[in-house]
């Protein structure tokens, strides 16, 4: 594959080069917000069903970028294929979000655990990267993407989504031996699976920390940071002489910008919290930045979307690096044509600071 | 009401004088973990049945210092009352949290909105206020608090507890004069409101902005802190020759600690995820600070308490302005015997540092 990327926008915006406008993507942007996923979704009998089948991925992966000219797409899949692949048993019950039939919950399912093998239990991942990629035809770059170690963790000894995390946390503060245990295989098998989607096509990677917010400063800097910092040392930089950019995405780690942009990635995602000028004066030239509006201003007319796209633009000010996105994944809730309405001024409004 | 308080160790720390060791009190310390609130409730038949009662607010505010050597007592109430007294019907239906009867969903019940009348509709909590000082006999000070206008117009507009507040932020973002006027009604309420506890007998108010923390930086800055600073700069400062200090408690504020600690307030609650020593650099000798241990540490073993008190401790450095609490409130899962681990923690731990 050594054609050249019609639109590299997105990449070169990673890398701090320059470019004539910012590029933007959209966290969930294949998603049931589009009546077209719902309906494939259906054929597919689950959310599942469209990660498990590569045609099915690369059908929904493509779907918004035939409604939208967005300037990258992302391997429709979920973070928790992961533990999945380690023998605990994802499914997803109605309404109810991610579960597992079996949690970490004691010392032995702990020790027990493995990296799993990626070429035979996540196959049908780097078969979907694969085959995405070819669709895409180099229009625009496709994105691969993991959970952070301590994220896979809440899950995994959560069992699910959780409000508080008290059993992840009581391990962690109890038994720190046993959480670090569950953090370092998960980050081998990390590792190995952005590595693959990498070598399947994948031309940047990100990092998703969903949940290293909810920790305290000393336990994000124990339990998650130093996790992310070994996937992203560990991670394929460069393949057939092209860059392979990286974002580290933490929601909720505004607070540890200055840490996170010094962990030797490319690029840092940002929730809606904080002020992206503000990040840019603390991160300098070290990394770019993605984001960062609240998905819920999607919620609000197209102009008032306008004043707030305007708002971080400016925020961010002259120059690239930086790639516009929501702070979060969109709602399902969202009016597609308010989608298109950000795009468009995404596009329209940052040509004046390039 | 000029006898002198056994303990004043609470109202010198968020002053910013000197004391022998670290003061601590727990957010939500009167609550469902512990056996005898359990068995008032169940007498009271409600929780609203505790607020509006002042005899049973009395006794459940009084428990936790009974079991506890606890440098503050603090009013039992709920947020809520306020919009209740405007009109809008709090009720609780069961494991459901707050509910409103009439929420606010268009323009002629925002007009509507009138600031309460405190001596009538609210003489419950002043009457509450004015017996717990008494019973307290002047063993240790008594905060009185509210939500902030934010933090309450996020409730009156979304009818109740949200995920994503994308009601109260759509109409932020559609109707920015609509939103302002809720806020601005709140705002003279709230003052109104905490004036009326100050004169009743409260030795220290809190402002919950419990929900501030998921506005972007300058949603937050245009909606939320401005009206708590109105709120800061309305309130009386000094009874009967005494200070009357004030906290303003911003859950997920930490990135915004520089403007917060800005508004004229004496001290700043914090939640968990921001190192507090970091947070004393930030502040200076600009405001003494609350927090900031993780509710869920209480999950843990006695030994672990002791080593993330210490961390604590010992990262807010020598001298006096820091009151222990935790970043949030406590769970009702909590074993009490792990909370007495905690106070012992603190006061022991703490006296090297004075």
């Amino acid at each position: 594959m050594d054609f050249k990327l019609k639109n590299d926008t997105f990449l070169r915006a990673l890398l701090r080069q320059p470019t004539t406008y910012t590029p933007l993507w959209m966290m969930r942007q294949a998603g049931r917000y589009l009546p077209e996923y719902r309906e494939t979704r259906k054929q597919a009998g689950s959310f599942l069903g469209l990660c498990k089948n590569p045609d099915y991925a690369t059908e929904v992966t493509l779907q918004p970028l035939e409604r939208f000219p967005l300037d990258a797409a992302i391997l429709f899949s979920d973070i928790l294929t992961v533990p999945d692949a380690m023998g605990l048993g994802l499914y997803f019950s109605d309404g109810e979000g991610p579960k597992f039939e079996r949690p970490l919950r004691d010392e032995s399912s702990i020790k027990a655990l493995r990296v799993p093998d990626i070429d035979k239990d996540l196959r049908y991942v780097t078969d979907a990267v694969t085959q995405i990629r070819k669709a895409l035809d180099g229009s625009v770059p496709l994105i691969g993407f993991s959970g952070s170690p301590f994220t896979l963790s809440c899950y995994m000894v959560e069992g699910g989504g959780s409000e508080d995390y008290a059993k992840v946390k009581t391990l962690m503060y109890n038994e720190p031996k046993l959480m670090h245990h569950i953090l370092e295989i998960s980050t081998q098998a990390v590792i190995n699976y952005l590595n693959a989607q990498i070598e399947a096509g994948a031309q940047a990677v990100m990092i998703f920390d969903s949940w290293g917010g909810v920790l305290s400063h000393a336990a994000f800097h124990e339990f998650s940071l130093p996790y992310t910092q070994r996937i992203v040392e560990g991670l394929i930089k460069e393949k057939d002489g092209v860059k392979i950019p990286n974002i580290v995405f933490t929601k909720g780690g505004g607070i540890w910008i200055d840490s996170i942009a010094n962990i030797g990635c490319d690029a840092v995602g940002l929730d809606w919290t904080m002020d992206i000028g503000i990040a840019r004066q603390k991160v300098g030239h070290k990394v770019a930045l993605q984001g960062n509006m609240d998905p819920v201003v999607l919620f609000a007319s197209p102009n008032a979307i306008e004043v707030e796209v305007e708002k971080i633009l400016s925020s961010y000010g002259f120059g690239s690096g930086h790639v516009f996105n929501l702070g979060h994944g969109i709602s399902q809730h969202t009016n597609p044509d308010h989608a298109a309405a950000l795009v468009k001024a995404v596009h329209e409004l940052s040509k004046k600071y390039h």
